[in-house]
């Protein structure tokens, strides 16, 4: 079997690695071409145009946004170029309204399409120890399988709608934002009273948080290393607003959503849009006046 | 050395029932007699009012709140009787207020004063597996270090001042009231789009929160069970408004706390005075009509 | 001069008649014909489609949301219809993002385009007694100033874009919200505590309070009249959604549209979509149980 | 009849004032002389201490917050040296649980007691232009009535206990404070998008929000003036906190006045303790980089 790949950030080229290591076939397009030049010298085909890979058993697709995820799948011609039969297993984060849109694109063309967001980072992701959230149609996703486990150490079947994968892998990435800020208001209020922030946070990482989520950002909080980035506000904020706008179209409100949209605003508004999302605890602690 | 022990609910009961399971000394008041009894029955001694308890090495107290700790400790006796050289461990979770206050108190009648509250249920307090935040004079707290860690698995020094102890504790189960609501939205949102609350916090609490807040206040948010309580709402209520007065303190202000007092204040208003704290994610899908 | 009218719901039917009744040639288009039968009975001449009124020296529009906007002037070819030289008010309460796009499709076609929504219902329309927030280039403004002062009692020129006038529509249709949401938890509180709705209301709305969004709002919220609603919960999340997005494309946090937000959400989903947006008050006192 | 007065700050002395200059006989103490002094070269009496008052026919106060009204009138002996039948009017803004405490000591002495509290400025109390809330014993609110006629220009009943009158001072307290914050949230909101402060509030105060509270505020705003504070900061958080606190206690959620002390701790917190409360608009511009 074929497998084509789409969008080279950092975590598509550790995936599409990870498939190439394991013996698969791989035929990839990217829009800047030094990614694809990298997963040539691996023994990657490459595609001129989004088109070239319409005649693949599987195409995966890791795309920045929803703004790129349309252009590339849908305005470029991929979609039509795609052959009946072809499965597509879109992994990034999109909004729940694309993931709709495109699941209806996919069906009008009998082509399959499998929400698939994964969770952890390109290290993970070379060795392929991703969580795959898995939705859509069940027996397409029992077709695409193999290519599932190919890349992650655990699927995790949601659903037979493919935006169930998005709204999941949404939700999730709304509880890494409010551990931070958590950890942010609490570092805040314990600071403001003398107690060291690396001190509480290795108590309560250490037992009831112990778990990667706290661990993580809770190290970096402890030092305070906000820059550089390894997941810049920005992009933080902007997975804010797609839980917020996947909230709003069903009336669910999240008062914990809106105070992480705030915190995210404010730190990009004052100077900080190149500063990592953990920097929310900087301004916790700067409205305490820390 | 002889232990002194006020306060036998269900934690203050464990805890000396594990000292004496220890072969330590043991004498002991309560409130209320059944508890004395039970303790008896295992070799303690009773005091028949709590300043029977003045001439111990050290006195430990789990008292339920700020008004019950200042009625034995000050009101009734106690700390008027204490000899000097008496080391006090304050094991509740009581205001930084008070804290301080008692600090000067136990200060003025040279007795000493340690910050002890801890982390983890009566199971855990029964097997000495509790954590211990401590924090007061190094010198005290050293000669307390036996009895410390006879009641726990690990202690943690936060600081020489007894509130510092008191503190931490605070922004602790802050942060799990955190984590109860940040569950509660992300459910709402999931399920407003179908996927199942078991569905995604399994995903969840076995990856990237997979800690003990996060799995024992997710599996009963899975299977939506509120009652009987085993922390009750406005025990819960109580330690968010320890948080809010500790912050209001210091002007550190803390919007997820804002929050959480809310939805609980909410849960108790309309008849969930009854239920686990837990329950706030009841509010939050009651919020969206689910 | 002709004047056309397009959009003829209670305030551009209200509008128009003030038109026709003040001696204006108006020609007139609405999606269902009843509104339009009624004016041409007074006078009112009527086009068959929208771009019937390409011919106008004015164009004033009405239409009620971004999407029946841009259905109407852009999809159906008014624009592309209009003769160069016309002046396009548009009246309706529209996004700041649209607005923007629509004055420089109108400036592509030479065509002119200023923002001027509206304060004021149905009766002040209809007597001539709006107040017109005016933006857009000076020389075009000044050209429409005749038609603005037929239908306002005065207009307030904010700016030379037109999106200008929109963003004053957006936050002060906000900070009506806002009074209502005041109300809502003022009356919990001093319900809570047994003083009457309207016993509370009567003080501030006659005193520091004394203007008509306190007025109106009030004097319902008082008589817990909720239905039939006269701005349905709907519109009002729809308008506080405008302040939201317009807040969130330039990064300015507004906690108090984050609670408005949440509050109408929480109304609707809950079921209370046939409500007025004044029933948010109901919503604060339910939360407190009352 | 002669009426007592005690507590001479700027409303006290303004209030005594103009109860001397309407011809009552009036015996006056305050902490400080100066206050004083001046109402007796306007022909008050001046007592050497609080009990000194006990004799009068009505005994007003204003005193500035929970802490001195309870020094003054419970501990230095004022309550206990009153005779029997005397009516006191506390004007101030206290808690509703200090209001509940001392109505029960009044009672307890045969003492009248009538919560009181005024809406006015230093201006409005010396012209006897006040508007006075009235809560109590209907039969004692009657034989004071000559009092709160000569003081305000319009009198509030609203409830029976005196505790009545201060929940309704406390929530209209919290209305201006949320008036404060919409005006600045939207001012934010438009500034960002270019439009002047004082464009917008000049058109918001003299429409629909043409009251009193939007005039006074929105004209600071309008100019950025924030010192010398009027109200400083720190006041203004006190009568928040005095919501909140009383709103705590009935379980009713404020979401809004959640903000508000959040607004005002920061404000403080980051060096404005000597602002006008009417700074929380400066936060709210800051916050979004403005």
């Amino acid at each position: 079997m074929e497998i084509g790949f789409i969008g080279l950030g950092q975590m598509g080229k550790a995936i599409a690695g990870r498939l190439l290591g394991s013996g698969h076939r791989v035929r990839v397009w990217n829009r800047s071409p030094q990614a694809v030049q990298e997963l040539v010298a691996n023994g990657a085909q490459a595609a001129s145009q989004p088109a070239g890979l319409g005649k693949v058993d599987f195409l995966l697709s890791m795309l920045a946004n929803d703004a790129a995820t349309r252009a590339v799948i849908v305005d470029q011609g991929l979609l039509d170029a795609a052959r009946p039969g072809l499965i597509h297993l879109n992994l990034a984060t999109v909004s729940v309204g694309l993931a709709k849109e495109l699941a209806e694109l996919h069906r009008q063309r009998n082509i399959g399409y499998i929400g698939a967001p994964v969770f952890g980072r390109p290290d993970a992701a070379a060795a392929g120890k991703l969580h795959v959230v898995v939705a859509g149609d069940p027996a397409t996703v029992a077709k695409a399988q193999p290519v599932i486990d190919a890349i992650g150490q655990k699927s995790w079947p949601v659903g037979d709608q493919p935006e169930h994968a998005n709204v999941v892998k949404i939700a999730g990435n709304f509880m890494i934002a409010s551990a931070i800020e958590t950890m942010g208001e609490a570092v805040a209020l314990t600071r403001s009273y003398g107690v060291k922030a690396d001190t509480f946070l290795d108590i309560l990482t250490n037992t009831l948080f112990a778990a990667p989520a706290y661990k993580v950002y809770g190290s970096m909080i402890a030092v305070e290393k906000y820059t550089p980035a390894g997941f810049p506000a920005p992009l933080g904020l902007k997975d804010v607003r797609l839980a917020l706008t996947a909230a709003d179209a069903n009336n669910v409100p999240m008062p914990f959503a809106n105070v992480l949209r705030d915190s995210l605003m404010e730190l990009i508004a004052t100077g900080g849009g190149d500063n990592d999302w953990v920097a929310m605890a900087k301004v916790a602690a700067r409205r305490a006046g820390l």
